[in-house]
């Protein structure tokens, strides 16, 4: 079970028939918005309805009057990559990351670009947790997760199953609208703090750069997610 | 007076000669970090050797055994709107961001992509503290930051000035990669939860979109502004 808070998150999970054991709902928010009472009897949620005081003492965050408790959000297996697409795929690796914000930052972009899958290794990364989830403002529900025991095995076998894999270094060599985007694409992000690992580098078919021209000269992780799947979100043709 | 933490944020701050009353270090760490004493010393900076559970103490974040009290960082005035670039200036207006972890990622990427300034409303915007310095990585040490009283005020100086204005939006008709970049950019990012006000819509030359084919349809705010100030950075020539 993962307690869910927040509006955009509750409203996700019922949108995607999420399994929640139960919902809460604070006495202002029931008079503010209408329908929300309507919507979870018509989807069979149960909800209680408590103080706002009540509420943030059980969820003391940013709650908004919105909180759930939620399955655990489905952690796909290796088994889940024959059902990738054969045609401009789209994998995004997370090599290492640490803090939830930028997890939960990362899910956004890649529910708005239209990534099929996020991997990332199981003994060196942030789980999914109520703060990644509460960052992704519901987007959680429509990415698909897998944690795996060894990336580099997994890209072996993602290059097998005929993706080409684009890592991201300050010495890459290529920018990503160089890169053909009719291709099946892994692209691998670094960790915060010490990027992608040598093997990846050299597991990679490209090597792809942000061109930067700042004094600290390196980006949020997040945010270098973001600009590389923008970059290299598929066309709809 | 305003605490900073963390390796890159302390040698940022030394390496731009910022004013810091006293810097802390762990005693595991001047053991690992041979230099940082010499440094120290060369630029005339006082510091404290703590034990790593004094400094947890009064730095209970992720110091990594460096911290100090440092000299609030400098908030520039509107005067300093005439010193602005007169030619491929870039300028970000902040309608209104409330998360310092946003904030952080954010002068990151101003200082990655060569901005001139950022500028925010003063009652409505996340004010440049201990988070926000330490998500920047340092990156605040080289970015250049207005708060302002009215930005419908200061986005009118801005086209007097020469720049043209780009407001982002899910209803723009332009991509970034339209727009001019030989010209004067002001690039406005909406707040988390709302988007730019509608006057500030209104005084835009040109509404940019960002492509997206999500559920959510909406991106983190310091991934969105990382993928307009990248996509609009000026050219070096």
């Amino acid at each position: 079970m993962i307690k869910i808070y927040g509006k955009n998150c509750v409203y996700a999970a019922i949108m995607a028939n999420s399994s929640m054991s139960m919902v809460f709902l604070s006495e202002d928010i029931i008079k503010s918005d209408k329908n929300i009472i309507n919507i979870l009897k018509d989807r069979g949620y149960k909800y209680t309805i408590l103080s706002k005081k009540k509420l943030d003492v059980e969820f003391p965050f940013q709650n908004q009057g919105y909180a759930a408790y939620r399955e655990n959000y489905e952690i796909l297996d290796e088994e889940y990559l024959s059902n990738l697409p054969k045609e401009k795929g789209r994998v995004l690796i997370l090599d290492g990351i640490q803090d939830p914000h930028n997890l939960g930052a990362i899910l956004r972009s890649v529910d708005a670009f239209g990534y099929d899958l996020v991997i990332l290794p199981k003994n060196r990364s942030v789980s999914v947790n109520e703060t990644a989830a509460h960052v992704s403002t519901g987007a959680i529900e429509y990415t698909k997760i897998m944690y795996v025991n060894s990336l580099n095995t997994t890209v072996s076998r993602l290059k097998d199953l005929g993706y080409w894999v684009c890592g991201t270094d300050a010495k890459g060599d290529k920018l990503a609208s160089e890169i053909d985007k009719s291709l099946n694409l892994a692209i691998i992000i670094g960790s915060e703090g010490f990027g992608m690992s040598k093997t990846l580098v050299n597991l990679s078919d490209f090597l792809i750069k942000i061109p930067m021209k700042g004094h600290v000269n390196s980006l949020n992780a997040s945010v270098s997610s973001g600009i590389v799947l923008h970059d290299l979100m598929a066309n709809e043709d």
